[in-house]
């Protein structure tokens, strides 16, 4: 395993093994763009800069740094899908690598539409450089995940194959951009039904978690049957990795997940508890509830109010049945895709931690 | 000629021609990617709507309408580029109306990036449904501008060529951004040297149409060195395109322009005629046009002011002279290119009309 355990979440050796893989990719591709670039004065702000710094690598300052840069679920899963079908993880560490920059290039777009101050304990590039350069950090960041794919022709990827995997990640980014689209929508939206927010996320989570697996399966040779397991089971996984999310931003422990408690309800989310809550509750209840939805912000009262009536109604046993269901979609397609338990358990062992991830 | 004549940009018909079969090949992607797009409902804003609105081929409503869409430059350089080499037009059209999807995505962005409200007489879409939206509709085309590359495979490309096309119009785009970061940095900048101007629009400007021309010749199998001075003819066309672009920003009839008179003054643009001006005036006068430019906005008295000076320093020849040298070093690689008179004669009446062009 050339990559340094990619699966190993829990190992902090391990784990760190697989990041300096990948931060050496990121960092590479980088300094190569940015010898290239056009010149500019000292007054001229960093264009690369700003993504280093998004990436955790820079501090705000343009000094070197080392922040916290994610779990980094997608790159892992590319490169661990690779070696459970018998491929080689260095051949994928380049589409890992591009992968994590188009999930970063839609994080810093998605920071200026959701109006998000902070990212991993970090502000983000909006609120430190404004919104027209965040809005040309994401840009870039965008070219720069192709430039990456692309690059694995050098790896030994042969064309044709690149070029599938190029606007296969195209028709992945377009499932994300409509998937935010939606969720932008919804928040004017007086209603919004399970199946649409299910609809949403199939788009905005899921899509690049499955494109991850898809893509370390194309790598990795498989055929047509055994790629679309692959897939399926990513965007199962991807499917139950957000509703575990809606579950922790409802009831996570702040401590965990570095948000404030009960974080999704302040911020008047439409995340799935919310709509499971809406389908049990009283009309009477359900006024009150999109009543404080309507108001700019809510009080700590009327937090807990919320929080007792998602008690009652049992929503978060539902919640996490939902995240079960799901995983179990995903780990059916794991096993149909890969017959031998042995190759398929490092993914299955990662599938298994995320249901009951608590941060 | 399967395209429609494309130089043709004074003639009515041929020009529709070209713009007919660009517009087909447009809307039949966009058309097929919405086709497997995310379910949606009436109430949830339509992405691919608004990016047929910004085309001009919806109104505001996503009523089929035909509105202006602009000159088309970049597209049609890019096949006549191909058709000049003895290449097939098109084969080059799919390339054609990548460029142009492309180009559509960075003035998308642009507009939110400048608060601009109008763009070709119509309202811009952050202006109508917000800027998190139309950070989405400027991502979406990024996307669908690759889609339309990645299938000049299908018709006949072949895929180390489709993705080294790819690949140079990766890092087109960087180049584009990179100049758009020094733009907007140039807003709050005292000074900025003519040379440094220019090295923001070789990437803001030129780099797309040295792409479009690159890129034509690649598609008609010129070698390395035909293609890169093809390349050279895009870049100085494009310095002299935006030079040309600068003079009618400040000289322009409003008529032709469909801008105010005076708008780039107006509007306190650090475009070259002001660059030239103060390289030329005393530090008395500077230090008045400064003052006017650091004010939120000119009054006409002033505006007629810094037009005088323009005027007395004899700014707008200087100006012109700036367009007619790079007009002059792209004519010359494009000679170096095509050695035939009257294969390049399309080209070269395309590069004469852009030094003369008054809207």
């Amino acid at each position: 395993m050339h990559a340094g355990r990619p699966g190993s979440l829990n190992s902090t050796q391990a784990t760190t093994a697989f990041d300096e893989r990948l931060e050496e990719a990121l960092s590479a591709l980088i300094s190569e763009v940015e010898a290239s670039a056009l010149e500019r004065s000292d007054d001229d702000l960093p264009l690369y800069g700003l993504i280093r710094y998004h990436l955790g690598q820079l501090d705000e300052r343009f000094v070197p740094a080392r922040s916290d840069a994610g779990k980094r679920i997608r790159p892992r899963l590319c490169v661990m899908s690779c070696e459970a079908l018998g491929g080689d993880g260095e051949l994928a560490m380049p589409i890992a690598a591009a992968i994590e920059m188009i999930h970063n290039f839609t994080l810093i777009h998605d920071d200026i539409q959701d109006r998000s101050e902070l990212r991993r304990h970090r502000p983000t590039i909006w609120a430190l450089w404004g919104t027209a350069q965040a809005i040309n950090a994401g840009d870039a960041l965008f070219a720069l995940g192709h430039l990456m794919l692309n690059a694995t022709r050098e790896a030994g990827v042969d064309p044709a194959t690149v070029l599938d995997l190029s606007t296969e990640l195209h028709h992945t980014t377009l499932r994300i951009v409509e998937g935010q689209v939606l969720d932008l929508g919804f928040e004017d939206r007086p209603e919004v039904s399970p199946r649409e927010y299910l609809t949403m996320i199939s788009g905005k989570t899921a899509a690049i978690i499955r494109y991850a697996c898809l893509a370390g399966a194309t790598v990795a040779g498989a055929d047509a049957e055994t790629a679309a397991h692959l897939a399926a089971f990513g965007q199962s996984l991807g499917m139950g990795f957000q509703i575990r999310d809606d579950l922790l931003g409802v009831w996570g422990k702040p401590e965990q997940t570095g948000k404030p408690e009960a974080d999704d309800i302040r911020r008047r989310k439409k995340s799935l508890p919310i709509l499971l809550l809406h389908d049990r509750i009283s009309d009477a209840d359900w006024e009150l509830v999109s009543g404080y939805y309507r108001q700019p912000e809510l009080t700590a009262a009327q937090v807990g109010e919320i929080l007792t009536l998602l008690d009652r109604h049992q929503i978060a046993p539902r919640v996490q049945a939902e995240v079960q269901r799901w995983h179990d979609d995903a780990v059916a397609h794991l096993a149909a895709a890969i017959p031998d338990p042995a190759a398929r358990a490092p993914l299955e062992a990662l599938a298994d931690a995320l249901v009951e991830r608590t941060g």
